[in-house]
This record gives C-alpha cells, sequence and structure tokens, in this order.
C-alpha cells in the first residue's frame, strides 16, 4: 500500500478545527496537528486540542510556543475584557477586541515550515467567513494571499511542490459546519469555543465565541454536547 | 518634538541586517530589532545581534525562541555538513543545503505580530538579490508577495495602516552593501556572517556566507575586521 498523503492541520481544540481535521482524514490524508500556546487567556483548549487529535488519530500533535510579546494587545491576551452578550448585529459592524496581531499568519508560517520538514503539499484551516469573529484573518482573500506567498517562500514551493492551503470550511454556517462535524462522527463533547472560561474550563455561553457556537447548535437542531458556567 | 515613527527590523548579526538596522535609523525611524534563536549552527550570531543593537542605539531588542521542529533539514540546523570552498559558478546554480525551510517566511511574521503590538508600519529586511545564497525567501517577488500578504491579514493593514517591508540593500552588491556600512559610520567588526564558527566563535572562512563576505570587502578594496579560524 502506498504511503498516504501527509498534511499539516491548524488544530486550536474548536468546533471548527476539529471538523476541518475529520475532514482532511477523509479525503485520506495522514493528519499532522499542530497548535500554539501564546498564553492565551482559554489556554485550557489546549487540553482539548490533545485529546483531539489522539481521538481523532492524527500521525503527529505538536504544540508550539509563540512569544507572547508578538501578539500582545488583545483581549485573548491581555488584561482586556472579553465582550460579552453582543448582538449579531453588534458582532457583525467590526474587527473586536478579541482580534490577535497576524495570529493566523503566524501559525500559517510555522504549518509551512513544518510542511516542507515532512514533505506535506497540503495545509488545512478551519477559518469561516460567515458565522466568524470578522477577523481580517480569516478572509478568503488573505488565504489566497499567503497560498501564494507560501509558494514563492520555500525551497519546495520554488520546486513545484504547489502548496494548497486548504479552507473546507469558508462558506459553511456554524449549523453545517456542526452538521458535517455530526455526519462524520465527531465527538464535539472534546471541543472547546470559549474565550473567557472559568477556571475549571467551563464555557461562559456570552462571549461572541459561544454564542456562535450556541446559535450553530440551534440552527442545526442539536443539543451542544459540553457544558456551561 | 513630534515621536519618532517606528520600525521592526530584523537583525541576524550580519553584515546585512546590521547595515539594514543603520540605514532605518539614518531614515528617522526609532528601531525595534528582532532576532530568532532556532536552534542554528551559528547561533553565536545572538550575542553579536544583542551588542549591535545596543552599540546601533535600536530601542528595544527582543529574541524570539522558534521551535527548530518547523524548520528542520537543513544544514544550518541539523548534523549536515555545511558545504565550504564552492565557487561562484557551484553558489549560484541551486538552493543549497542551508536553506532553511520557510525561515523569512516566520520571522516576517513575527515581525508582523510585533509591529501591529507597537504601532509600527514599516519592517525592514536585509535580504539581497545579488551576492546571497540563492534562497527563494530573499527574492524581490517574495517579499512583495509577503507585504500584500500582510496588509489582508491585520486589523492595521484592513484599517488602512498600508505597511511596507522595506528591503534598502536588495540590489547591492556585497561589496556596495560593505561601503554603505562604512559610509555610516557602522562598526562591521561587531557583525557575525559565518554559517560555521569553531566553537570559539571564529569565522571559517570557507563556507558561501564566508566567501561571499570576503570577496564583498575584497571588491570594495576594504579589510574584513573580523578574526577567521
Amino acid at each position: 500500500m502506498a504511503a498516504k498523503k501527509r498534511a499539516v492541520v491548524l488544530l486550536s481544540g474548536g468546533l471548527d478545527s476539529t471538523t476541518t481535521l475529520a475532514i482532511a482524514k477523509t479525503e485520506g490524508f495522514d493528519v499532522y496537528a499542530l497548535s500554539f500556546d501564546y498564553d492565551q487567556r482559554h489556554r485550557t483548549e489546549l487540553d482539548h486540542a490533545r485529546r483531539i487529535a489522539t481521538a481523532l488519530g492524527a500521525k503527529k500533535h505538536r504544540v508550539i510556543t509563540i512569544d507572547p510579546a508578538v501578539v500582545a494587545g488583545s483581549a485573548l491576551t491581555d488584561t482586556i475584557a472579553v465582550p460579552k452578550s453582543r448582538s449579531e448585529q453588534e458582532m457583525s459592524v467590526e474587527i473586536p477586541v478579541t482580534y490577535v496581531p497576524a495570529r493566523n499568519t503566524i501559525f500559517l508560517a510555522h504549518a509551512l515550515g513544518w510542511s516542507e520538514v515532512i514533505g506535506a503539499n497540503d495545509l488545512f484551516i478551519g477559518v469561516n467567513a460567515i458565522d466568524y469573529s470578522g477577523y481580517p484573518d480569516c478572509r478568503p482573500e488573505f488565504i489566497a494571499a499567503f497560498e501564494r506567498m507560501a509558494n514563492l517562500a520555500t525551497k519546495a514551493g520554488v520546486g513545484g511542490a504547489d502548496f494548497t492551503i486548504h479552507t473546507p470550511l469558508i462558506k459553511l454556517t456554524k449549523a453545517e459546519i456542526i452538521s458535517k462535524a455530526q455526519s462524520l462522527g465527531v465527538d464535539l463533547s472534546l471541543t472547546h469555543s470559549c474565550y473567557d472560561p472559568t477556571p475549571d474550563g467551563l464555557a461562559c455561553g456570552q462571549c461572541d465565541s459561544c454564542r456562535l457556537r450556541l446559535k450553530g447548535f440551534k440552527e442545526a437542531g442539536l443539543t451542544d454536547p459540553i457544558a456551561y458556567a
């Protein structure tokens, strides 16, 4: 049997990245999962990522430490309050204070390096431009620009490897992502979405991320299996 | 007096990045210097970078640790021999084994994050497409693609900050870079270029980087002030 193709999958431990990992597996890739510790407020997500990588059969899972100084000034990394109970209208008008400087650029740059090291040409990221927090580095035009840059940046790219950044969720609603995960048999009780969990790791239910998640489950006609504070 | 504009300058401790830092200062920027520890064979360059940042008056100097796993497989990071005494012809035909996966993408991604954190719109990198080692991520087309991506990736970029990646050395020969450094009063005895220094930190004089440096000094009609093994 020929060796499977390898793919690097960014795995935060949330709904979207977990579903993306499951999709990469379904598409026949051996998955190399990559998570990041940037001293985020919701660092508990890394424990979820570890359990998910094991449960979904990632070949390898690596947690990379990012120097917090280069991603500072966000409500997710500093002592800035995470907004709660914002309406959909409020969520849609601007880039929120939970934006983290250049986060997906830094994450994908590491993924690109690791891809080249392990001989993978495929990178997966669970960005979504429908039910999302309004971050610029989740939009299709950012992904396309990164992919173009990646193919100019690397020995493999210049040599014809043709790196592809897969974004299988980009056009799905949160409800569709949840239904997709369900159809792939993903255990969503393993996932973590909250930006501002309790010290015990319970989701707050009020931040933008919790609200998008709960709305998605409701629209999908399903019950969210995780515990809320 | 109005506050000076800030710029993030990538500083390896070599000739090119040191001259680039001096140019950024001359152009009126407050310089925030950024270096990287990726367990490189020539890690001694970081001590040089620290001394250079102080000597040239950087406002701040930060050394970021990169997980060596994502940049592995290079002669600069693994137990692969650094090529010695290659001819100019040999140096020009292919990407050498000293290529480090996605290095400048990872470096610039961190620089972009830090820029956004400190409110800088200007990034400086001492890449050079004339007397260089043939790395794809030193070419103008890579820099242009990164700049375009950066302006789509970030809150500041989307908000109109217009990030610029400055490459003041891109079209200069090594001799011209050395002359430029000289004219700016840069103490080049502080710099380190060798890929494979002795345990005492002396330059080998044989690797591509040493040979390009020595050739540059010769063509500039100057004597290299550093010690060789």
